[in-house]
């Protein structure tokens, strides 16, 4: 169980600092013992924020903070904790979430609706706060610009390896660095398939349109992946510009027909696919990452939602995890989607081999290219619906006994 | 993995011979060798018929046609094979449905659109029906009237035990039977979560009534049961009645007011309840029997949404794999369903003990209690959501390492 999943990138980027954005980590004993489980990220001047979360109709104490400060746009520090995640913890919950918020803008000098919150782990058992929140003051001195993997690490609950991006871009002369981390390993879906994930970028940015990018991305990211289909309560992407590269004469980007709005938004969606493409690479048990590209749909939403149905069916998972081209269960998913389909059109690809056409088998159907192809690390499922132009592509992983040994022991 | 499931009932009832209704099978070497895979059962006179099927749009062959003969309504005979599904075969699986049809009505002196058909096994490999039709017409001759635990056995894929159910009820001083079979195991899910089920009455029923009477029952039995989540292409539940003890002097049931009609009704809905909840307890890799029940919803729709959410959970579900009350999960599941609840009015018990109220931890919540209350066969979950009278009850199994084991290794 503690091994790193076999599908971890094979190299870590090393994070650039970004001035003014330091980060110190601590073990406060939450719930893990000799590891740091506590991150305190801090903003030497205010930033702007952007923030996206899960859709969970019984969302965390923390999302409920961090919705409610958004609406003020601005940021000094961000605690997260891991172990535990102040979800389903009634008034206590919202109590603790006070307590840290309160002790953190205190350790800043800064006001409460500042400071940005976020906690997972188990659900429905009480945070305390009140044993952890007296290591922030000397973590926010302690705290170093250099320090982003071991942000990201402490940060990790199931999962088997940190994740980090990082992508620069070019303006007026100078580099624009965009970095993040995230976690999350199961309890993974739309929307939105993320738990936790953290980018700040050194770019001046107008705070809407942060936003707007923000959305945009995620959309083609993190809600583009699903490991087990459900829905954190904890979900949790925030993006801060902190706009210091415009102190060195970088242009700031007001809207979307600026130049440099393109390659700067370019840059954040590609990082964060890059971090969701992590998530999934992580997901618990996973050994084979599985990209679901469904074409010829009436829409993109109906191309959408039969990738959702195929990306979600633990037949298809369990068949890819057994090393089986099963196409016959995909045939089953698209049929269960409920989206217009036509049995007898459906074509159907794993990798660059066609295993059915018109709704049958291929004529030049060949086991032995199923099996070797089945026996690669990455697996892409492609489905022809033969109706239209809609099209979607979603990202998952298989379904292994490792994902039931896991989480039929998580909590004990 | 050739063991029964643990949560195979401790009886199986004798079914009582239903006078015309007789029954054979025959090794036809479909898939399996060592086993009966093919199933002939014959009226000797016309009966009628309703049913229900699978809302796939990708439905197996066999489905397409007993939709187009039950627009008819009248019954000789039904011809089922295990092994393979003859679904998404095209124009070859159409052809192979036709080929069986004829053969049989020809052994059986009718018209084909008195035969329905049922295939279930393998998706996507061409059924090969010439090589069995020719078994049907000695099995016309030899079927018997005893034998309902033979076709209950012929009609398995991962089945681990054969599924028979029997009902009697009285009526002007006779007794009126209803026998009726089932298989499923995995790829379950409404609508309608059954694979396959075939009952058979001999009361004498209105055609249209007996339609009504097998709706209203499957939407409270195998529409309201899930294994996977994933829904078969092959559904097929069809329900016959040969009128028979009309003979001996036992009333006709025309409508909705005929006494008579309601105890009937019941029996048939008791009796498709008890076959849906044989099938999850022979769910693929199944080791317990969930009951989840949600009351308080805003209405009955949107608590079964929210049942179905928790049903279909694989975090709830391996948790209760793991003997491990893990209410939070099933706060996710609520959560995630995206129907109205309010996190702080939820109320959740596992059993008798409630663990959850007022959207925390029960004050009274014990760790010993639920340890010792998970290690049942049988766990029921209750969520009351706080807000409305809205109720529904679904059952579903947990989620074991087997159950990938199964599915990682089917078709090989």
């Amino acid at each position: 169980m503690t091994a790193v999943s076999p599908l971890m990138p094979k190299n870590f980027p090393v994070l650039p600092s970004l001035a003014g954005v330091r980060m110190a980590t601590a073990g406060a004993g939450i719930k893990y013992a000799d590891r740091a489980d506590l991150l305190f990220l801090v903003f030497d001047k205010v930033v702007d924020a952007a923030g996206v979360f899960t859709r969970s109709r019984c969302p965390s104490a923390p999302v409920d903070h961090c919705r409610s400060v958004l609406a003020h746009g601005k940021a000094r520090g961000v605690v997260v904790n891991s172990g535990n995640a102040n979800a389903f913890t009634g008034r206590k919950g919202q109590a603790a979430a006070g307590l840290v918020a309160e002790a953190a803008a205190r350790a800043l000098g800064c006001r409460e609706n500042e400071i940005y919150l976020a906690s997972t782990g188990v659900i429905g058992e009480p945070l305390d706060a009140a044993g952890f929140v007296d290591l922030l003051a000397p973590l926010a001195v302690k705290a170093k610009e250099d320090n982003w993997l071991e942000a990201a690490r402490a940060i990790m609950t199931t999962d088997t390896f940190p994740k980090v991006a990082t992508r620069q871009i070019h303006l007026d002369g100078h580099n624009v660095t965009i970095n993040g981390i995230a976690k999350g390993a199961g309890m993974i879906a739309p929307d939105m398939a993320t738990m936790l994930s953290f980018v700040v970028t050194d770019a001046s940015v107008d705070p809407g349109l942060l936003q707007e990018i923000l959305q945009e991305g995620t959309d083609a990211s993190f809600n583009s992946i699903t490991v087990d289909s459900d829905t954190s309560t904890s979900d949790t992407l925030l993006l801060f510009a902190t706009g210091s590269t415009r102190e060195k004469g970088v242009r700031h980007i007001g809207m979307r027909t600026d130049s440099g709005y393109k390659v700067f938004a370019d840059a954040v969606k590609n990082l964060l696919l890059d971090l969701a493409l992590q998530v999934v690479r992580d997901g618990e048990g996973a050994r084979k990452l599985i990209e679901v590209y469904v074409t010829g749909a009436v829409s993109d939403p109906s191309a959408r939602k039969i990738a959702m149905s195929i990306a979600n069916s633990p037949l298809v998972k369990t068949a890819v995890a057994g090393q089986d081209a099963n196409w016959g269960r995909v045939v089953m998913a698209v049929g269960k989607a409920g989206e217009e389909a036509d049995r007898d059109r459906l074509a159907i690809w794993f990798g660059p081999h066609r295993f059915a056409v018109d709704g049958e088998r291929d004529p030049d159907y060949s086991e032995q290219a199923a099996l070797h192809y089945m026996k690669n690390d990455e697996i892409c499922i492609h489905v022809d619906i033969g109706l239209g132009t809609g099209k979607a592509k979603l990202w998952t992983c298989d379904f292994t006994q490792e994902y039931v040994a896991i989480n039929g022991d998580y909590r004990s």
